[in-house]
């Protein structure tokens, strides 16, 4: 298992890669701290210059396991379930460009809230989601990128909170390219136990936000992170650990306790590159 | 400690007492189930039969330990930290028949949505909130009634998430009558330890609301509910642990399955009175 740091990166922070606090800035900062990687948070992939990031992400030494999506959908409304067939067509297409950016950094595509919320019936809801994800995977199947559907708590949309909830979609794409994320924050408040949900995710599932039940950075909350790797490690889990948290008190002390309670539980020595120590 | 169940009066269903799922089968059925209390949810006080509710609950041998305010900020947008001030008026006018109701029953009263949420400054709609509490709290001391105000999650309010929050409004108010209700399920999302939480509320803990993380009932979620006691029974709680929780798979399952989890807790023997058993 491997670290990574949630980073956003949006087209106004692109024009200042300069400024403290750019997306350039957070990931030499996740490389200094001895992350082994970083995930992108980009809400529209057309916008942003892929070439520069590749470039950082080179120069820094790092991979990015995948690409959240739920800008699109918190900013533009985008939402592949929902009844519009406009929005919906332009969330499938954005999910495309996703899936093309995706590619050429070997990440996957994250379905958070671009999953959107239940409009009309649940069930109605439920098979808008389908048609898209079935018009979404062939694609991903070809560029050979996952898609990740990520359960979310009842607070944040009532569309797919617990992991079994999305074992069920899973099975019934029986697609290669769909799999499972779990976070850590949103199991707390849905799951009956975090770790026999993990246990039923087995080989479904494909990248790990940590978080912890506060949503600050896992330590600082009441989880147990030791069970919660130990279990990873029992299903055989090789992914990332991807620290999506509050940055408090500031993203700095966040993102260095991160490093500073879950790598001892890798069973690996920290690594870290210089800088910020 | 001793167990109460919340149920809902309003004056749709008080109407239909005879009806399965009205208020007096709630009673009803807390009493045949083995509560010793329940925690009334009332809307506007000055609208349901006190006289009919006092009946219920003597013919059932329970008391009721709180009322719940709460569809008053929900249904009527009613809030005691309002900027508009006839909004606020109206609010503390509810809390004040909200008091002498209480008083009636010997029970408290509490402060959970209708706390309201930061409009304009965080500073501004505290301020507001104190100075409704400095109106109503002269009011509930006389007739020896407790407000109790409930840490809620940051996705209900952003007004007081944490007991430490509270308790710093309890400071600074300095009335006998105010106290804290701690809610687990809130708890779990927003204590860095809920054990550490309850200890610093101390002696200033006047309820308790027992959900588990999922706020389903007791034992169907992740929390250490032997833990939660222990630490109540530590600290002297000699209060009510009263369950606010969904209502699933259905009312009564929830409510049995919240005797038989806590009951052996607490140290005594249950004690059905017949029916539902």
């Amino acid at each position: 298992m491997q670290l990574a740091l949630v980073v956003s990166i949006d087209e106004t922070a692109f024009d200042a890669v300069a400024v403290r606090g750019s997306w350039a800035e957070g990931i030499r900062l996740a490389a200094d701290l001895g992350y082994e990687g970083v995930e992108l948070a980009i809400r529209d992939p057309r916008t942003v210059d892929a070439r520069a990031i590749e470039r950082t992400l080179r120069d820094s030494g790092l991979v990015t396991p995948a690409i959240g999506t739920g800008q699109a959908f918190l900013k533009e409304g985008l939402s592949l379930s929902d009844p519009d067939e406009g929005i919906r067509a332009r969330a499938i297409e954005r999910m495309e460009a996703h899936i093309h950016f995706a590619a050429r950094f070997g990440a996957a595509v994250i379905i958070g809230l671009l999953r959107g919320r239940s409009i009309g019936s649940r069930a109605a809801t439920a098979s808008r989601l389908d048609a898209s994800l079935r018009a979404l995977l062939p694609i991903a199947d070809r560029e050979k990128v996952s898609i990740l559907i990520e359960p979310i708590n009842r607070y944040e949309t009532d569309v797919l909170a617990r992991i079994e909830d999305v074992l069920a979609v899973v099975d019934r794409m029986d697609s290669p390219a769909l799999g499972v994320l779990a976070d850590t924050f949103h199991m707390n408040i849905e799951e009956t136990s975090i770790e026999q949900a993990l246990r039923l995710a087995g080989q479904r599932l494909r990248l790990v936000h940590a978080a912890d039940s506060n949503r600050l950075a896992p330590g600082w909350g009441h989880l147990d992170f030791t069970s919660i790797v130990g279990t990873l490690r029992d299903i055989g889990y090789r992914g990332f650990l991807s620290a999506e948290i509050l940055p408090r008190p500031d993203p700095l002390a966040a993102a260095r306790q991160t490093i500073a309670h879950l790598r001892p539980l890798l069973g690996k020595a920290a690594h870290p590159k210089g800088g910020y120590a």
